[in-house]
């Protein structure tokens, strides 16, 4: 039963110069007793989008992916400042939400949402 | 098969005078292998609604559409401080979310939704 | 066709000293050719809701409903500070989306969600 | 009929040095006539489920959880600064939204989102 969730407005946002670093993560609760094998796929303005980035969330966990940290990704690496919308492709039923970090001013400011789930 | 989407809480803040410029942006992520030709249409709360600006989102693309910029809205220009919702209209699957980013005091401040999808 | 849409996390912050002031509002909006006649219910912790305060949105036209704004709601003045909730009625189909302004600090905060659309 | 609502990103940040504390909170709308009897699920990174908090929301009433009071979560105690999900099961139908509130900063931040509703 694979699931499509999308992330429309997706942006890694500048780091900064301590922590807490800008960043952004897709969440994923994976509350079934199987593991999850994630897809995402990135969709940008102007080029071709970059398919096929996989990951694992084991059964009865949770993940917090970071598009800031390539180690996660398959080694990809997310431009920073950069507009792109993100797809979530599962194969066994997940949950996604998105948040962002943004501390490129004295004070930073978090934004978050559900995903928006594809109907069957 | 026509889609439409929904943002009941858009408004343009005050600009700001530096950047990063107060705006708002609907975000849309077309993951389909056709062009999405959308259409947007503007609800105000004391007079008739503005129909039918155009623009288009490239298969396997995504777009930021900013509403403080009338270029991308076929010269459309959007009041500043005016509460106003934003109806999105589409002639493929696409997913669209809503953000928005107020300056208007030294530190700023993000917000987010995926926007409703309206049962088809 | 009678629509729900509810807002779990309503909570009308301090106003703070001056403009802009601390408020939330419910962003009602209304794309259809018929005014729509809106019924908001409270929910609160320990005391019976308050129901039935009506409103109305007009067809083709979006409305950024204060709850700090006794004038709008019948009369009924919302506590500050106050953790409570809020159902949304409709006799024609709208959209929903509830924003919280906080002040209650040097530099405001800002959230936002579409609100949670009842199943028919 | 059983309901399910996830949070895939909760985050209980650190909780500053004087109010308003950083904290999170999971808020549900009970606007049944019937008592609600809920069931929170806590799902990590690295480490089984913590499964079966109880708590109840009375019908016509709305909740908004505390994630940082064991006292509500039957003494159960939310570690700091640690991803986490959330998976809410309710036996009425309820309405779920999540929010943080963060203030490891000298201005906070606010997010929110509605839940995730598992289809049924």
């Amino acid at each position: 039963m694979r699931q499509t969730w999308d992330i429309p407005d997706a942006y890694l946002p500048a780091a900064g110069e301590r922590p807490p670093y800008g960043h952004e993560a897709v969440c994923i609760l994976n509350a079934s007793s199987r593991d999850a094998h994630i897809q995402l796929d990135l969709y940008f303005e102007d080029r071709p989008p970059i398919k096929g980035i996989e990951l694992t969330v084991g059964a009865e966990r949770a993940r917090h992916v970071r598009m800031d940290e390539p180690a996660g990704l398959g080694g990809v690496i997310v431009p920073r400042e950069t507009p792109y919308a993100i797809r979530v492709t599962s194969d066994v039923q997940v949950s996604v939400q998105y948040s962002r970090l943004d501390v490129t001013q004295p004070n930073y400011s978090l934004m978050t949402t559900v995903a928006h789930r594809k109907p069957a």
